[in-house]
């Protein structure tokens, strides 16, 4: 270990926040150093408490927890542990969450409405944290709800690595929805291949449903591509559309398998679908997996961006290809 | 109808979380004002959306809900509520919170530990709350976390009322834990009684035990007086401790029922405890319900405090009794 | 006049900055209050200096002042305005915006880049801005920049009133961007008639052109909707995709006509345009004014909002027709 | 002096405010550090300024100041001594408060009364504090009161240390309240002694008194422990019910000896108190020194907490046997 | 009275430090509004309480308060009166400070040292102030240091009218600083006199001293004017300048009459200076007082000053002919 | 180039607004550090974009931008910088400002108008600005108005070289106004020089001219002096002054050669006037020059403070000579 690794050692604190506790000790194992442990106790009245077990003195600490199901429980865990650590005079906070699920609440859509994106953005600055590292974030101006710096990172270059050994001469991308299609067109431009997208309708009754879908579809290999895929209803209508269009074959991608109610179960029980692709920003338990799905791990990607950061390189400069 | 009425009509606007609607309907009925809806849902992901289905412009704006469990889920919702609030205009937003369970949070007795009665305080100011109404705060210190306004009040008179029509001529009032004892001293002078007290002694290993009571206990009709009811094992130590000294009889009084964990069925269990009082600050599930309880309603304090705080009137004159 | 109008004429005073004193003025007939005089000067070293010229003090002041070119002008005199006031005691101060140009800074595509949109929601509340009334911001997040009540109002009525005299049998809506087609379908409702779409592809070289149009097009009478019109490259791009669908005619829509760089001639001189239509949020210089330009009012909405916001009645409920 | 220490020196800067100047001469000598000059100025109008003679930019600024009496006096300089500081351009500022008088006022216990424990706290941050090191706040709640980190530490070491070599084997140590019985209980621990109590009764006309002892007292050599004496009644008080029960000897120990209004005078006189303890977190005049007092230098431990928060290190790990 | 006072008597309240209650007793005479009382009780460790004994509940409460010797004890008792009422819900806290010495620590002119007058803006609102009545403050930039709007009266109609029925032909009003001179030139023209004023020069050893006075002074009338008057060495400076000049007589007049450390006794034994006249900014101890004093009450102005804030009004307006 | 300098030019960042890129390309040589590139584009819409074209993560970021005209632009372009740096993770905001012209807006000399010295002050640091330098602020009391550091350097030093190879025998410093005058005897003591000044007279309509000069004139060697040129009408007048008392020679001075309206023309055009000396805090157009006048760069002073602040060294003790 020469002297820079024993700095680098000696000054960075990692914790985790019980929702992924797997994917925190992959960061770490790429970063090198140890997994700090952490005491999350419920007591009688159900409220928690939390006890960083490690020295965060003018420390920089990095706490990672996505927010996943139970999304209240590790949102207030992460608030506890922001504030134990400012408490306990961290020299910084940064909270990496590698998924951000109350980014979806991003507008007023209704009257007298929460806007959950900005208000979760505004609790964690009030509990200590000094900057975020998010991923894949379900809009870009999300970025602008939080006052403190967010590196945001894409996981389009480990999806393009799992297709890259395909045969990609006939591939279309699409994005399920047009508002969202820029995504959908980068990822075709790492793969060299086309894109296409359904286009949303709203009706009277304020449903919303894939009318029809532009672009190449026909005899086409197609890769859907989503940021996130929840109870999958919209991709389950998306594949509805395709087949009127008679693909070659149909693949789908995402980065936040969130997979709620059933969905991976009823997406690989459509028989034309080959393979289901997302990452581990969020845990899939082991029960709920089937053989078509697979999982591409960030933890490098995280593991690289903390290190830039604790470093004070570029996170930018790394992901610009995206 | 008076024209004095009309005017508190129209400006006040009163909306529950899902801790506890009962105990929003019944203030609202004693307010003679309606309970506003609230539309709380969550998405796909887990996350929680809430509109206030009420105009809350300019208005005075009560948001009724205790931190019971889940408290997290609890919790969320109201700041969520407070956000959707301050977004919708409210001219004043008076958290109503019944129980504040975070409050037992409220010193850093180990290192790097949260302070969560401190930092749900902050939360709830930067979520938007302008005011809190509180009832029998675990520390009176837990008021000086806030850096808003707190009305405090207690449920000493409820209780008080509720034993007036027992023989009070032998009672002793007994504190758990001697620390708190204040609070059963001052209901000892509302009933004519005496006051008594359990001392904890923490031994090496951390543990804490009741070593002793102080006061008169034999021979008496024994009033064991708790802020709350979790789990109970304090009080079911005390009254091995009580049972050592041969009181003539036993009865159990709080202001929050929480009743974790069979704490209620245990309770009632013992055979020389006549009868377990508390408030509807929480509320107790029908099913764990046993006939020994007694649930007194605080909804008329409560009530009676939210209007002096609309009027401007002076809550402390309402309850300086206790 | 009755009492109810004499409380409302003391209590309200509105000023309006120097970019669109005509729009102030109309709205202040709508309202029947004075608008009250502003002296903004410029000194020697070219600082602004501005001084409300009627008593603020305990006053509901709003503040009148689209951020239009010559924007930084207008930002900073509108800073001034809202320090200016919240010295001069006012009881609340809304800023009544309606156009925010910085709305387009809404996100970070680029490493080291300002969001404008956010600083200058953070610059208008340092300055004493309590509340903001805005006009079609450019994407909805843009209202979770701001830490303060924002009322968010459309022109689409407006708009659709316009075009209710025309035949609408075979009307078609198009956007230029699918990505913003909600307020194209949501204006087609309100028409009764069909919505399409441009269909925007981002070339390697980071260039961004429309490439195909999705709907019906052919011999349908189109009319082109964008929330506003700045160079015009976008629509003079989008007609001509639509051509080579031959539709019957061409009218064009839009909440905000900027019409910079000569775009107003550019689009009039299309032959096959038949009508621009726009709102008065920005003012068109007369000079710049065709034939084909029709300017709709937008006074009576903003001052139905103000009214309401004064007397603290719902927005919403105004225009949720929208 | 090796490279190490040169850094120290360099990046340390130490003050002292007016109320203890010879506590800090002493722990900047464990220190090794000079202590910097302040230049202290009252003008004509009563109004103080205060100069800090030495470079303070970019540096770890530490202003030792405890708040005694004239409180109000001390307190206003060590504010101005925080803005100097901060206008300085002061890397961290941290507040080395070895007595914090106003924590007394923890609690709201009549209406509208003043928090002066949250109210200083605020104060000290609004005036640019960045951390703060306290001792033996008066109730653990305290800490919760600081918005910034708080390193608190305890003198129990320092005055065990001091009884190590006395005849422990018979020896009772006795909390003048029960209230605060834990620091009893664990010096008790750290003496291998017993503990015991006075319990103290509020009667109606809202005086306390210590109405009993529990405990074994009785042929015992007692150490009465507090965490600061003032007036001196409380002990006065229970001293007199400790002689009912016939000890076989007396002393007292304290953290913060405030010893006001002939208190120290009015303890020694007691013909059955053989020794007062305290350590020099306030100055004791030496005037009213007397020969049964014993002061105890808490300086090595301050400094050796400035040194960790200096270095990064962890200070609860120094002082976790507490 | 009728239904207007009624209305006025119940929604204010005000309150008095214990720096000058007579003048507060004399503005509440003049408002028809009682004085409420104030609880301050000093603890046995030198801490201040305060208690507001009147409801302040949703009231507009005005504190007053002048920063007079002792300084320190007055602005933390103010401090805390603020924060007692900010806890008790006050609707809006008028901090009415007829004297702010802080105000002369304006200016950073030398290293490293506190900007009193900033500080003490910012910590009362860190402490609930939210705004301030204030009176010929020591320069006019000062008001830029508060945060929260002030209103700023001058006293010199009040000194005007007294000196109204001397013989006012061959008068000049004389500034013993050139730099402060507008004030005395407004002051000149108020009584139709000539203006003049003293040149001070700056030596190399960093003394100030006046060196020559400008304007008309031989066999004249000469009333030197100054904003306050504390040591008094300034003004026996100028009245040796003034001498050379040989003037026909000399009164003195200033609004703060500090008069520290025997000023007034050392200004009244200048047998050519008939007479000195200040205003009850600050009270002037009897014992003190010589028969050439005179005190000017600004009790009235006061009053108004806050009547006209209490209802809205414009304060400007009342004093714009100063 | 040691291993020192390695770490400097690595860990520092310079940036210029387009305000004067030539001082900062002058202060960057000075360093010896690149200035970073920044790409600054403007909207269709009139809106202004930045970006910081260099890492600015966890480095010392210096953005240099005199507030010249046009000066709302370059003071929302020096706003978006901030808010830029801070998106990008800067260590620390340093903002260079070697003009602020707000600085003259720094009192309410009028009801209701804006205080632009205090709000830009606020501006800038909600737009993240961690400290400013300035230089030759209008009034001290300016300083106070940020709530960050602020270090305020002069240009007398560099002033006084330019004369001091002039025969200085028999000159004197005038300052057109005694109120600033402290400055001038300040460079009169510099050069061994006499020292002189206008007196203002204030008259009944408001109009503020030049009465008199006080101090040595006839037959000297005049320099006058001030801190910016506007205008200029305040020196033509002194002038006309100066020249009743028949000076020897004059010169003219200042620190800020703003030159508005033909200013430098028309001084130049004076034929008494020798010499017309500025520095460069702020660009002198090359078609304005005339052959009167002399600039003199503050780029090594600028230099020399950046790398103080930047190696955390005093700025004070250089200047202090001043």
């Amino acid at each position: 270990m020469d002297l820079y690794e024993e700095r680098f050692v000696r000054d960075i604190a990692v914790f985790s926040g019980s929702a992924h506790p797997e994917l925190a000790e992959e960061v770490c194992a790429h970063l090198g150093v140890p997994l700090s442990p952490v005491r999350s106790s419920r007591f009688a009245n159900d409220c928690l408490e939390v006890q960083l077990q490690a020295n965060c003195r003018e420390r920089d600490v990095f706490l990672i927890q996505p927010l996943t199901a139970p999304v209240q429980e590790h949102l207030v865990e992460l608030l506890l542990m922001c504030d134990a650590a400012r408490g306990a005079s961290a020299a910084r906070i940064t909270v990496v969450m590698p998924h951000y699920s109350y980014a979806r609440s991003d507008k007023k859509d209704a009257p007298r409405i929460s806007i959950g994106g900005r208000l979760v953005a505004d609790l964690l600055v009030a509990a200590g944290a000094s900057r975020v590292l998010a991923m894949t974030l379900h809009s870009p101006q999300v970025h602008g709800f939080f006052s403190v710096p967010v590196d945001h990172l894409h996981a389009l270059r480990e999806l393009a690595e799992h297709f890259r050994d395909h045969d990609l001469s006939r591939t279309t991308v699409v994005s399920p929805d047009l508002g969202n299609a820029k995504e959908a067109a980068a990822f075709a431009r790492m793969l060299g291949a086309q894109v296409a997208a359904g286009a949303k309708q709203r009706f009277a009754d304020d449903r919303v449903s894939i009318s029809s879908v532009i672009g190449e579809i026909t005899d086409r290999d197609v890769i859907v591509l989503d940021d996130e895929i929840a109870k999958g209803s919209t991709v389950l209508e998306l594949l509805d559309r395709l087949r009127e269009l008679r693909p070659r074959s149909i693949r789908i991608a995402c980065t936040h398998g969130l997979f709620a109610a059933g969905a991976l179960q009823r997406l690989s029980e459509q028989p034309d679908v080959l393979e289901i692709v997302c990452t581990n920003t969020v845990p899939v338990p082991d029960g709920d997996r089937t053989s078509k799905l697979r999982i591409l791990s960030i933890a490098p990607a995280l593991a690289e961006a903390v290190r830039r950061i604790h470093n004070g390189e570029s996170v930018s400069a790394l992901f610009d290809q995206a």
